[in-house]
């Protein structure tokens, strides 16, 4: 089959892959169409070295093989984080930080490919009439709506979102659904525009003017901009995960009781329904056959993908 | 009278320094026993360059004057955070953030004299069977009982506490008495001592082994141990405040979604009662006189203060 894997240096566009097969537990999933997420990019840059295989981990596919007969032939979207079901963290109610738990296009084969397999117990059967195109943001979707199950956001609570790129424009929309009053804080006047209707953009915060603020900016420099626009006792969620130290005082973080809260995957349902009752506006995504990924890793668009059909 | 005074650069011991006379809603407090906390050292480095007036915030004291008649002559413990009742700190329940505060030795006169003015609403009376080289922990110790508003401890819940210097003894004692399984992780044999029969002590803890762990060692680097010690998902507690810039990777906040709580100030009731009961044990007080402040300040001791008797 058709596939990009990363060798441990670069991607590499191969047509001899081998189809896989399903295991107890897992499904084969035919995949109609894959999005590039940044964490694919920092790949490329050395974030997972020890890494081997077919990259990619934001998918919509059709279910052709699966112990669980009612999925065959069911367009479904995955949580990508295949768990142990044994450790600590999954006895304890936090199986997405399993420590055996192996994440594909991470640490095992990923959606970048014709086909994937993955464990039944994480695919959700999208509806009919969510299109295609759209599911494919469910698990970007997701890690914003993780912002809601961590923190308490009253109606009218307002809220910053550090950050104008594909993160925070998910976490807007989310804050925006869930009555927030949102400001966005970025630096690019064509991607605010893409926030208009759901939040008051501007480039430059009001100091100590947000109950809460989400750091989306994914540079180490967002966690002291927080800290300087988030409220005496407020909450800062920490979304930003990047390779560099941050030099910072971290100092107001006990002097004004603030509360960094870290938030990384989330639920797949409520943004299923989000998304299936048009309640997210997000662009259309930039789609792309396989063999032109050099292209669609280096898209500016919102969202780049891979069409497979 | 005597006190002890900063110039913006270093402290001055005077002699020359006019007895306050308090105004409407301050009372006048006789200086019975200060202590130095690390806060006043931190001032001497340079953590409040515009800061100009007499030293130090941990006090009891004899009230001289006040409108309270019924106060004068008691024993009495202050808190530190002179509050406006009317901005938006004070009018959401977070008086002690209050944006027009002004706090004893950090920005207005303090308790290294023979007097200070303070607001009487601050003002704790305390038992008469609390002696005062014991009442004078109330505010440190307040400031352990804090973490316990903000941060759920259950019974038998594994806490780590970072440092082994007095904010953490008070810590460790407050998550000892919630009925936390305490380790203090220190570096100085003799201090850890001290921790015995309230706490595990040992050089280095356990990676990933404690749902919350408690920064108090005061320096930069503390943060970045807290984030090797905690599990997933759970929380930090940060107490350290410093001059410098932590140089920190923060990327494992959202990946492993802990929760960092800065913690300041506490309540002193709790502190009052635990230290009554004896139900808190820490060392004597070593005490000097205010001439001696510097022995004071470099002194090692769990504790140093000025007896002004």
């Amino acid at each position: 089959m058709r596939g990009l894997y990363f060798d441990g240096t670069k991607a590499i566009y191969r047509e001899d892959l081998e189809k896989p097969v399903p295991d107890e537990g897992r499904s084969l999933v035919k995949i109609l169409m894959s999005a590039v997420c940044n964490t694919d990019k920092e790949i490329l840059k050395g974030y997972r070295p020890d890494f081997r295989g077919i990259m990619g981990h934001e998918f919509v596919g059709l279910v052709e093989e699966s112990e669980d007969k009612s999925l065959i032939g069911k367009r479904v979207v995955g949580e990508i984080n295949e768990v142990c079901h044994e450790c600590l963290y999954c006895r304890t109610g936090r199986p997405h930080h399993c420590s055996n738990r192996t994440t594909p296009g991470l640490s095992k084969d990923g959606c970048f490919a014709e086909y994937m397999i993955l464990k039944t117990e994480n695919l959700h059967v999208i509806p009919d009439e969510l299109p295609t195109d759209v599911a494919v943001f469910t698990e970007p979707l997701a890690a914003a709506f993780e912002i809601l199950e961590q923190v308490e956001i009253p109606v009218d609570t307002p809220v910053a979102v550090l950050g104008d790129g594909r993160l925070a424009l998910c976490i807007a929309n989310v804050m925006h659904l869930a009555g927030a009053v949102v400001t966005v804080i970025g630096r690019h006047d064509e991607k605010l525009e893409l926030f208009k209707g759901i939040a008051n953009t501007t480039k430059e915060g009001k100091s100590e003017g947000y109950e809460v603020v989400v750091e989306a900016t994914g540079t180490p420099g967002g966690i002291g901009q927080a800290i300087g626009l988030v409220r005496k006792m407020g909450t800062i969620v920490l979304k930003s995960t990047y390779a560099d130290n941050a030099s910072v005082n971290l100092s107001m973080i006990p002097v004004n009781e603030i509360t960094v809260v870290g938030s990384r995957c989330g639920p797949f349902e409520p943004a299923i329904k989000a998304l299936t009752e048009g309640s997210i506006v997000l662009p259309q995504i930039e789609k792309y056959d396989l063999k032109d990924y050099e292209k669609a890793f280096a898209s500016t668009a919102f969202k780049a993908g891979f069409d497979f059909k």
